[in-house]
């Protein structure tokens, strides 16, 4: 669980928009969740560009899967979309509004070529479900 | 719950890629799933674009939400975003596989920009994460 | 009198804006006022690109002139453009708001390249605008 | 009722196109119109971007609205943009043809946007149909 | 044998331009030239993007091939490519004239990308042209 | 009969897609096919843009028809495209498979622009394709 | 100091936005703050184009620098970049606002390319900021 | 003769470039030359657009031909494109130095389109070769 | 007070452009001429994105305003700028020199956008500039 | 004197445009005028891209100056460019007609950017304006 | 030596296509062969874009050259494009692979402009091939 | 090794920036050093694209490598690159200069994506670079 920039600052900023609830109360939730699922979650939330790429590289060694939000660096980095393709993970993008109904500049996105698939506009909600369809699909019987 | 072109294909064409479920069994499998989270749903396939138009007319009449798959009609169709937006409905785009992978003139999407929410490359996973969010949001304790 | 995609909706949604006369009103005015001006006055709305092209084409045969709201369509159908063209007849298209003071990819507009004259902004008033328009330069001793 | 550049030349040049009545003809109709409408006609030409913009502010200062041929500076002037959305007068923009059927840097228009309507193609007709329709909008008890 | 909008009008619109001989006309040499080649020929034209994938789905399940002339629709959809493609049908895309010497908007083609051959400029000729390649390459011991 | 550059490697490269059929056998048919039609058939290739250039000059001063595959240069040269509309013949643009299926680069044709006609994609079958129906406009008393 | 067009409505229009005090008032101060800097500061405000440039010709006789806000004409005039290159004078920028956070076609500045310095988005006070830097550079012992 | 802005400096400015020669001189020698060629030449400068357009639509009701040199509007001006079109006059365009040669938006020329010819680079020669051309197609016997 | 990429190097490179004064001097001075203002100025520089969004965080809790030269990221940073949207403070943009005077990818500016007001061309000067700017705006009885 | 591809046809094509004077005579005309003006003129054609190459650099090692017309290859060929630039000879563009009044394509000169002066629209009297140009800045007292 | 954004995954990641010699074994050899050439190289990698402008600034302070290998920083960093400038080092840039031919947004190379060379598509072996042509400019006597 | 069009001027032209090594000498060191590393070395110069395109069909029938130059015809020739790709050589592109840091038209390479290698900026260093990277991966045991 990846967050990009400027995401560590959710639940104290503008929270008529994005609530009351921080970022760390979402990852404490997020790592519930993946236990009840069957899984190890580990998040991680940097503002530097060239940081998640390290943390991409990292989780590359022993994670099954990686869920992203890149925010800004969607727009901008291709060594994010490069590590996700290096490391041959499983890859779901969350956006918590949708980049479509902003400024013209945020219509590009250059991770999304290369990630299995896309959530945008859920708000943290988003993140919740990129996990359940990531355990769904490592879950052996199922689906 | 509306698909547009083509859609109407799933499950008899490239079994090996989109899987062996017909849009009927798909459509029958929301209409519990609805029913299990109390919402009723109502699933209608189109080529058309002025029929697409129609139906989304018709279920502004009605309905709390629309969760839509517009396919080839995402890159060229005005109509169908104007009709969304003239309707006022909380709309979810989906799609089964993520278009950035694909083609550059699937990158722009004209519709994306007055949905809600938008959910692709899980397959027909993406119709039920859909629905599962309307009802989240429709709901009045929870969330 | 050919009015495009959700211009049905028109008196329905948003009357403080559009106002709250339906578009049978108008098409019943529009009538009485062709009658006036000694015109025969029909009209028609669809939502679907290939119904108005069926209906241009009818116009072809009997009418001097089309006033054609193509709404959407503006902004994406050759296919209008080519039906006004093919049958040559005198084309007004008309907006009811001013699509140069909305989003930028509504300043393209395929269908008033093969018009006679274009009305924008005036609302529902630029279809009577239209209608006395035509009327003037089919009258034989006046202008 | 402003016009803007090589306006002046009508009525004397290309005759079979334009017809043989001139400028100044025309202006005398449209404020006997005007009056026939209980509306006060003042009418100027100007092949200049600069006096057109201190036309447009003095017409700020006592008129109800604006009615504006730019002619070529429609395709280039941010200033006379700039004039009418700052004296914030009702405007209408009118061309005697149809731009969208001219050459390519023709489809541009920088004026447009801050008009309230726009009437093109109907010939000097367009300049009555502007006044008839300010006057609609003027006049209290009516429309 | 599938015909686009305003094809319909072929034989009585600008004959000097498109002959004389109706698009029935043309369909029933189509059919005894396949008869002639072996080749059950069935033919439709459509003002309608939806109704054209509705054929072209249609045509998936019997045909060998697909003659299709999208005329106007070539230029904007997306959803008579996907259909294409969707049934994996071999397709000929044949144009009455030469859309390379007509408008700018006309040289994008968006379904020749998933058609096999293209003819274009031969008039009418071009629908034999295609049935007669088509055959060619459907006959098991020739070529 | 003009081929452009490279198509002198026809049949010893590729052979799995372009057949084994060398170019000088495809001429060699073209001239006997000619004959069967009534025409003089005469043919050439050059990797050189300057050389097409004089070959089609000098194909202006005897022939009724320019049967031309610029290959690479349909995507570069004004030369050749200056060249066809200087000696004012009637000429068949063939391409051996459909450059629309290709690179971006390719999707620009100079050339057609001038051209009669087009014909893509049906390998070499497409030079008879052109031969036949160029000897069917010059044949006085058919079509 | 040279204020384009439209700055003329400055205290008159829009009183919140760009508050009270008039362009005389302004002109005023900025004499005043000249005088105790040590320079002698004369003011011009135009609302064309090319009074604009004969003004810059006439500053460029005398004056040892040159602050102007184009405004409308910073996104469409050579003639006055030319103007200041021609003159060879030492130019300020300064813009009320920042055009940056406004329109597209505002983010094109053709004058800033032969300015020395730019200054937005202080409001009137960006003249005396200008002011001042041009007094700095200028005063002979100092910075 | 018609010189555009900034072309008043001429002489006076940057002489190691452009010669010490002033645009009086110029002008006088142009006068005397046009004498010898049996032609009343006129000469006007301005720094306006709209200044440009009025003496171009004076000089359509006298002069057989217009040598221009619309120096920084070249690239901006579509009403002095529109002023030389109306008043049809046979018009020469004029450039000291070669604008391909500077910076890209000096590449585009709007006025070119409209004249019948074009010269640039010469320095001021360019104005004696344009006057020489003109005079040659309009004395009767030679050439 | 922000510094971006490479202007650590202040100084100690290229001093004949860019003068003999270090950074670290820079910043005394500003510290300096805060404390006069009655404002607490703490400087930072860092060649990493990421790291000046942190710095931009930290600055929102306690900071009336940011000055930043974004150098480099100017043109590339969609973090940076949603940073400062995200913090909600007022910023003032520096460039050392024009950046429209130098190479086409500096002409693009993603942080202005959410910027108060803009400095560029003065120099190290423009940081006092905009100090006094703050200073001048956050001083409650003065302006 | 170098002419580029298809002006051998001079003369002989069009000639109630381009008169009916073949190259041959022009080039004689050319010798002679040069005669006059004590210049040596040589005189050459070629339709090849390569050969004017090897023209351009063979009159690097003897000429004074180039007059070129590179008809079609102005618009695609960095290799004239390159030799015009690399043997550093004074080169004059000419062209028979006026481009800027063509198709789109013809706007981009590629080798104009290497050319000392430019001549358009003369026909083949811009052949002689550039020789008597030529001359006049080699002659050493005149001009 | 500095090597870019995911690159210390060589020789564990995709070893068919980038073989398995790790980045220490690679940089091992390469402190190896400049000992042999007479020069010390250090070796840096980093996956943060401010960290590489860290070290090219410190490279400035010692080192006679820079091998860098930007990866996908290449295609987006003005910031290190910047630092290289500043620091005046001299730079060859080289890539494993030929970006050109890869994706459409690797063909952007930001950084490329400020280098004195390039390398590309030798794997491994082009930072020897940067590492001996720098020595062979290095050395005094040779060359 | 295949040189492009000018680069027979080598060490004629601007041999401050070139070297005085013409290209005969540089060709007869490839020959020497190729027969040291156990190559047959073939040299050829050309002006013509369509040469060049004959030299490396002519190459592809026994040539295990193609070093090539392709100067101007890099950033236009579609012809040169289809030649590499159809004989399927393993080919080398060189150029003496950095293409990134010069015009904007040269950042476009049409070539070098059918190509495995590229190497600029070394001067004629390049060949000899290019040459040595070609027999290491020819070479059976090396490497």
């Amino acid at each position: 669980m990846l967050h990009g920039p400027n995401l560590n600052l959710l639940g104290t900023r503008e929270p008529t928009i994005y609530g009351t609830t921080s970022l760390a109360e979402i990852d404490q939730r997020l790592v519930t969740r993946g236990a009840e699922l069957g899984l190890e979650v580990r998040c991680a939330q940097s503002n530097s560009e060239g940081e998640m790429v390290d943390l991409i590289q990292a989780a590359g060694s022993w994670a099954e899967a990686l869920i992203i939000n890149p925010a800004a660096y969607s727009h901008t980095s291709v060594a994010i979309r490069d590590a996700i393709a290096a490391v041959g993970i499983r890859a779901v993008e969350v956006h918590l509004s949708n980049p479509q109904a902003r400024e013209e500049f945020r219509h590009v996105d250059l991770v999304a070529g290369v990630c299995w698939a896309l959530v945008a506009g859920f708000g943290a909600d988003g993140y919740f479900v990129a996990l359940e369809r990531v355990a769904a699909v490592s879950r052996p019987p199922s689906e």
